[in-house]
């Protein structure tokens, strides 16, 4: 009955009117006054895309391997808490709607839904078929940590992503202002006691989930935790959080397996560069050694192509599932990244790239003209 | 009874009134997020024209050649389907304006009247005096697309500008919000069967011209097809829709005999670079071997004058003409026609430029500036 | 009575409250589109003043010597036409405050006051202290042209500045709209015949004045004019209108007195450069063989002096006198040129200079950054 | 019972609210058209912060000393004028929130609390802990000015900021429209006499401030007057209002402790550059050879980071005091003081800096990109 959905910010509308405000505020909402919120997708705008023409473009090949996955197209779906707020199905639809797209999902550590029963909900057997990869919180209880990591390898997840940006919360305004928590009936599923499932009574005034993270979060984390994390699972790692080439040329030294260039969705320290702004960056520090996938502000095929032409594996993708799952649960998902992947291969098609591995930095030009006024 | 038009958005303004909201929407209409629609006009305020005085500008010499015709001005009238849809005269209204005021038109291959019948309108016999092009889509049905050629070579027609921008349609949310297709009692009137002629009866949920590209034009065209179309006509041939240098240096290879710098009026791929801001690039890489043209985004006198002196032999206009028609017929389009031709005058006046030919390169300057905040 | 007025833009605010419509649009109009009427002001805040401390600026002179003449200050009066219209007074208001005031005033050609009235109103005998210059338009009748510059001569103004960027008159959206021209109890004063007045019936359905100007103005004009003009009078002559260090060498070569930078108020050709952004250019050309002067979007103490900064030996302005005229005659142009003073020596005072002569280049600097978005 | 206040602009939201317009006003504006104000928040947003990850910042150091004071953060409480109109207890409110918080505050010449009720309000010894400097305008009387440092020294007072860009005082609009003075039960403390305390009765239809300045302030101060106040103190001498290089170097030679890069928070001149964007040139032409300081738009932890990063020692805020104290006096400026102590440590933390120290160069980085239009 909602209207046609065309493109994904016609989903973040009908979201926005179906969310409850406090919900809706911590899905959408980037720290302090957002402007690398802003920025993240302002970025985009940014580059230009240098079309060539008479192709042959009557195919165009979207499939990509992501950490020796082959995948449908070069956009998956990143790791966003707490997914049943949203929708009652939470992380299982969302598992499921990549499922059927064929490309894979980050499950996040503060999932609503178990480790297992996000793997189960797409497949019989843990090994046929489905991509899931479980996204990493250093806890200070690093044993709970390792059981995380345990539990991720033996449901069939294919990959840790561990997150270097978080050793504190960052301060966003919406959540304090509503003091955000979860809704009573919710929790973080993965934890079994309140003080670590996020539900206990009194969070104060302040956004409950800053609370949260600077009781639980280890704050310590440093680069040999990433030597301690890869001595403690046969997965590949990968680090989630890099805006530099110094910090790419670390992980590189450490042994990661990828880098995943990410502000955490602007929502961690307001006033740090666009991911895309500094993703050829990260590309040219590494030269090749590991993959670099990137993450922020992705909303639109173009968006895609401008990510892979400055050296992105692929990219993912965060609100926007968010704004699918309301919309329509694992429909509205599924829908969404058929229209994404639909809008990238009109993309590539018309910009004369017949495959992923056609897309390269000629595609794209940085703006050289400055405004009027 | 409508108001003085003065310049060229009063007359979008005023068709705006007079159309159907689907009709003004697809022909207003950019690909996407429109950023490219926004920035096609927007180029010309980042050039600055630096004037030269006491030159003795008593008389202006506007007239210019285009593919061996004379003109009386470098502004031609660029293909756009249905014009049916904004004045019952359609295509046959604006080739006669265009013959009025002694400049070119290009006839879409989409047009809803024939080859045949626009270039009688404005003409007992074939030969005398109105300067008519044809622009081709290559269909799938390759002699349904030399039938198109020999029909306009036939009628008297002087070039094909064969678009190449177009292997799928563009996305343009607007009509996939409208389910556009034309009025029933229109149709492409170069085709028989309702298929080809756009005039079948369900096109589904999305844009109805987007299903038709997908199944009648071919997305398979590649640079051995401007081989083909040369060794089929005796007609020049120009691609229509390069936006690089290294496209143009293709199309010289290939031997057009002219290049026009298009992104189809912003309505294929957003995010692609405004044509003004390549259009220097694309003169650079042909060196004189073919003319080069450009579309996009002229609205006023002093954008044509900025487009000459950034290389181009002239300028196509394209949603102007359609304001035109629907404000007052082929009046209408005479009007803005001579309108334009006199703020062109009134522009090269303005700057010291005595003809076409005196305009160069030194009358136009990059903005170096930045904006405050 | 009206409120306080602190700044110059409350002097446009009130005047456009008591001006009919059709004079204020005339007053207040640019070229097209007005981007470069907007651009004239905005230049300015793309410099910035960068302030020296600690100089003692007990006192500050502003005084200035302009083609001989000292004034009180480098903020001169420009010619702006038909000034009755905003008061009955018009221009012989204006020349008595700016005798005042102690600086000069150009008057219009199309002034609704005779060259001898003007003079008449600042003093009893022609030679006893006001500073007047005469602003020409080189008519197709030279004759008739001449007598202007005679009568000048006679009534003792001092120099000549003649239009070079008129050929014809700029294209005024507002002005056609309205269908501009005088009063009827209104004509140029320096005329005899209607035509020559611009006081006849019908100009039919456009602006007014660019009928008169295509009628009566030589669009011929051309530097050989100068030597003529030269040679026909003792005044020195200055070109007013030039844009850049091309046409500022000619203007040196030709022997003139001064260059005046200007683009009409923008009221020409739009996309012109805003005339601060070529200042610089014209006064390196001349180097030094000439004085250079400006106008155009002069609208504040930190104004003048950017222009100071970059080489101008004195700024004109133009529509705020219409403001200070239409508000309350020659006491609101008095109250306007003082606050511009006082303006201009709280300027000086606090980036450290005590006088015209220690301003310099250094005192601004371009900006150099970029917006965020 | 006012909404929770989450960052610094609720702090303004909420004073707009409780202060008298005339006082909001005066203590809101800036010079002129404002642009300077603007800018001066704005500039923070032209730089970028490229964090570090993965380097255990379970600890944060925000501590730093300050002209041989040890203070608990780099931000300081700056001079503003009056600020009993801001709350009953003014001054020694914001003395005893400072103290609270273990930062230093700089007390206007124009307090509305004398020197010694401010120290006495923190302390019951002069000596014991809270950390006083005082701002020093220079007046005509330069025994009277004597006299106010005697009384700091004797108070205990550990720094001379003498003021250097007000050698008359700021165009500022809505003071000239509001008539502003003090309200009647309210005057500059300091002084005895009605004249000196600016609470005559009349000051005419202006600021009664700049008449205030006019009459008292030395307009003629040079750096001499440095020489000769460094001759009369023990304390250190501060200039405070340096924009440029060459005077930081002149400063440097007259034997400074310290500058302050200040545009006296945009009140002075207009047009004059962002603080911020003259920090760098200033910490360059010192070369370490005195402190270098900055105030001017600090709004957020994310811009001392930033600040001290291009080589600021400290920063420090002038409006926000004065709208914590509107809030809530005492309480209100803590409360400000401690949300800027978190801001930062969180700033810090989030961007991989355990201590002051550890700030350096690297964490920055001008935009590179301009803006599409
Ligand atoms: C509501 C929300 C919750 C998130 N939760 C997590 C999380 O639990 N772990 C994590 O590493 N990143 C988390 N992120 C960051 C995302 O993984 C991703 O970096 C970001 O959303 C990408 O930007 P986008 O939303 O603009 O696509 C979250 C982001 C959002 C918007
Ligand atoms: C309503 C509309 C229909 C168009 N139809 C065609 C077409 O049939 N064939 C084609 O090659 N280009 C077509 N174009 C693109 C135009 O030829 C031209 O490139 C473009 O309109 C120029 O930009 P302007 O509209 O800003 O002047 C169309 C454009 C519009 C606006
Ligand atoms: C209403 C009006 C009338 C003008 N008339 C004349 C004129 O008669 N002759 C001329 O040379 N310039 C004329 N000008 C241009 C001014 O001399 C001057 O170049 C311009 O106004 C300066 O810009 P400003 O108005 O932004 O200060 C006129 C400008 C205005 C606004
Ligand atoms: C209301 C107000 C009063 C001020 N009074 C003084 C003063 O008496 N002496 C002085 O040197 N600076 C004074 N200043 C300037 C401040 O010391 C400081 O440079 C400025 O406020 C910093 O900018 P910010 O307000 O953006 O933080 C004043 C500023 C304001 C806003």
């Amino acid at each position: 009955m909602a209207g046609q959905r065309v493109c994904v910010s016609d989903f973040e509308e009908q979201a926005r009117k179906v969310l409850p405000k406090a919900v809706y505020d911590y899905y959408r909402s980037g720290a302090d006054e957002q402007k690398t919120l802003a920025d993240n997708v302002a970025a985009f705008n940014r580059w230009y895309l240098v079309p060539r023409v008479l192709r042959d473009v009557s195919t165009v090949d979207l499939s990509v391997s992501v950490l020796g996955q082959k995948l449908s197209m070069p956009v998956c779906v990143g790791a966003t808490a707490m997914q049943r707020m949203a929708h009652p199905e939470g992380e299982t639809a969302t598992a499921r709607a990549c499922k059927a797209v064929g490309t894979g999902m980050m499950l996040s550590s503060w999932a609503t839904s178990t480790i297992e029963e996000v793997m189960s909900a797409t497949t019989a057997s843990p090994e046929s078929g489905s991509v899931l990869w479980l996204q990493l919180y250093i806890y200070k209880d690093r044993e709970l940590t390792l059981s995380l990591v345990r539990r991720a390898e033996k449901a069939g997840y294919k990959a840790i992503f561990v997150t270097v940006d978080t050793p504190y919360l960052g301060k966003r305004l919406d959540d304090m202002r509503n003091r955000f928590k979860m809704p009573p009936h919710l929790s973080l599923s993965n934890f079994s006691t309140a003080s670590l499932a996020f539900s206990e009574e009194n969070y104060g005034n302040d956004s409950g989930l800053a609370v949260y993270v600077a009781k639980a979060i280890d704050p310590a984390i440093c680069w040999d935790d990433i030597t301690w994390l890869k001595k403690n699972t046969h997965l590949p790692v990968i680090v989630k959080g890099v805006l530099n080439g110094d910090d790419a040329l670390q992980a590189v030294k450490y042994g990661v397996s990828g880098i995943l260039v990410s502000n955490h969705g602007a929502r961690q320290l307001d006033g740090v560069p666009a991911t895309l702004d500094v993703l050829e960056e990260v590309v040219r520090a590494v030269q090749g050694c590991c993959d670099v996938y990137m993450d922020g502000g992705v909303r639109r095929g173009t968006d895609v192509l401008k990510a892979l032409a400055l050296g992105a594996k692929a990219v993912f993708i965060g609100r926007p599932v968010l704004w699918g799952l309301a919309c329509q649960g694992e429909q509205g998902v599924t829908e969404l990244l058929e229209l994404l992947k639909e809008e990238l291969r009109l993309a590539m098609a018309l910009s004369g790239c017949r495959s992923v591995a056609e897309v390269n930095r000629s595609l794209v030009r940085k703006m050289e003209f400055t405004s009027r006024m």
